[in-house]
């Protein structure tokens, strides 16, 4: 087998261990915690879905391709709550190596394409990485919302954190954020997200 | 909200249950079983990655999406094992039935939009679908393979039902039909998958 197939199948065969990255959040049905590939599909169709919700025109393809990689680095370095403030602190170093190691088991150009979708996702200054922001943001809140915000108990966090988070969905779509917003609202009213600081 | 956008969202929360539909395919290192929305993401990135082995050009974005969406119907429908005989002859039908309930749920355009997308993955004639059907061999493959044909023995498959189905990523890719010959031989020669009818 040549070289280079032989190590896109490694790291292909590697990526399978995003399988076993669990979440915080729980499948809708009060079910078991989501894992990041499972986060990362649901995502991607998102992406497709409700693209005509995206407050400028992105390429498709783009942010589905970044949705589908943003958390390859987990791998390595884990993953992060949202509303973890210690392991957000030292998030960056744990994933700056991980995409240095997990990354250069590719060809050089595919290391680089990778990576620069990952950074651009990571800078958010794009409208594609804008609207998959959203979607990162958006598809654990439908689940949680149709648990009845049991992710927020299980972990105290108050409706001013969520809001921090979640206002950022506006950049990618304004739509979407007002849709986020009735949710939130919901939740709060149910006494399930407190504006305790 | 208005009903284009309350279709939308409730067709992605029930997509969340493709989650808990299980393959028989088992993750890397003897993991546990495998899930559709996993083996989905799984072959998405795959089709980027190795779009150059393809015989013929492939529209990279349609080929991602029809591996996204090609086991929603399995949500309804469950899975069937790829050597599962009986349970083959009444796949059409369950999946048919699955397929009408539940992209019924979508604005109308959007029902069309993916209906057309499975059946055109599941015709299997264009140079998409073909790549798409390659990347839904060689995914659990690579796993099984990697897990010195586990699932095989299992079930007591043999190579001759492997082949069948395997082979039909030639048409798909010339070159990775190539890697999985050799990999069913390696698997033969180790004598995890008989000869034997």
């Amino acid at each position: 087998m040549e070289q280079r197939l032989e190590q896109q199948l490694a790291f292909i065969l590697e990526l399978d261990k995003e399988k076993n990255i669990f979440r915080q959040t729980h499948l809708s049905g009060h079910g078991r915690n989501e894992n990041d590939a499972e986060h990362a599909w649901h995502m991607a169709i998102m992406v497709y879905l409700l693209r005509e919700y995206a407050n400028e025109q992105i390429d498709v393809l783009k942010t589905i391709l970044m949705c589908l990689i943003h958390d390859v680095v987990e791998i390595d370095a884990g993953d992060t709550y949202a509303y973890d403030e210690a392991g957000l602190a030292s998030k960056q170093a744990r994933e700056d190596a991980a995409k240095e190691r997990l990354y250069s088991m590719l060809p050089a150009d595919q290391k680089q394409d990778l990576i620069a979708l990952f950074e651009e996702f990571e800078a958010n200054q794009t409208p594609e990485a804008k609207f998959a922001h959203a979607m990162d943001n958006l598809q654990p809140l439908l689940l949680n919302h149709s648990n009845g915000g049991g992710d927020w108990k299980e972990h105290g966090v108050t409706a001013k954190q969520v809001y921090a988070r979640q206002s950022k969905t506006a950049e990618g779509s304004r739509l979407l954020y007002e849709i986020t917003d009735q949710m939130l609202q919901e939740n709060i009213r149910r006494g399930s997200l407190p504006f305790t600081e």
